[in-house]
């Protein structure tokens, strides 16, 4: 448990949450500030603060319960479609330093924005690139 | 194997690709029309279309075949942070309906724009809206 965590708080109880479902390592519960009707969140109870610190035994369970709450919310909300958004750092839109799994219903005509300008891979920098990451894996 | 399917295609080598990380059950390539430099995809050789049609042998493995590629990804870019995004159907941003997970490496001033309208859940929406959730678990 981190002291200067909202979702260690709410996962102690010591903070308010609509709680969707929960087991033993995970929580899932509404996001008070919503991007659409259904914005859900699920967090592992362990306080990770983002998705390279999560270790095998979380990311084997966690995209299961992503799933099923996905399921959940989308059937209750009649949405026409989903996108499962993850941020790690700041830079990434990350406020909250305790991983965590956004489920936003999408609705035709909804606030949501997701975007960016995407330029064709130059062949030469794809080779450097990919040399560059194989020799990291 | 789907006939019309761009990634199907690049799995079963009949389309090109720049290859970071394959075994028996999933693929990591480099997006040809990236948001940011090391921008990458994570695709089950299985084609299934979306998140809820993702099986629970293939759901176990996923995030960890994500999480190594997404290490490798940030170490060799140098990138400032991460997102992690998955789309299900157009009106999420889906084109290509062979689930994949975007791995899209964030800098600061990058063109990437993930936005939405917060707003603020009104209590007696939110346990209507829950219980119709836990109607549906």
């Amino acid at each position: 448990m981190n002291q200067d965590c909202i979702f260690c708080d709410i996962i102690h109880g010591d903070a308010p949450v609509w709680k969707i479902y929960e087991d033993e390592h995970f929580l899932a519960f509404l996001n008070i500030n919503p991007a659409t009707k259904g914005h859900s969140l699920v967090v592992p109870k362990e306080h990770y603060p983002e998705l390279l610190d999560l270790p095998d035994h979380e990311l084997k369970h966690t995209l299961k319960v992503v799933q099923d709450v996905a399921d959940s919310v989308v059937e209750a909300t009649d949405a026409d479609g989903f996108n499962i958004l993850q941020s790690n750092n700041p830079v990434a839109g990350q406020e909250i330093f305790h991983i965590h799994f956004h489920i936003i219903p999408r609705y035709h005509g909804d606030s949501v924005d997701i975007r960016w300008d995407a330029e064709e891979l130059d062949e030469n920098e794809a080779e450097d690139l990919l040399k560059e990451i194989k020799d990291c894996m």
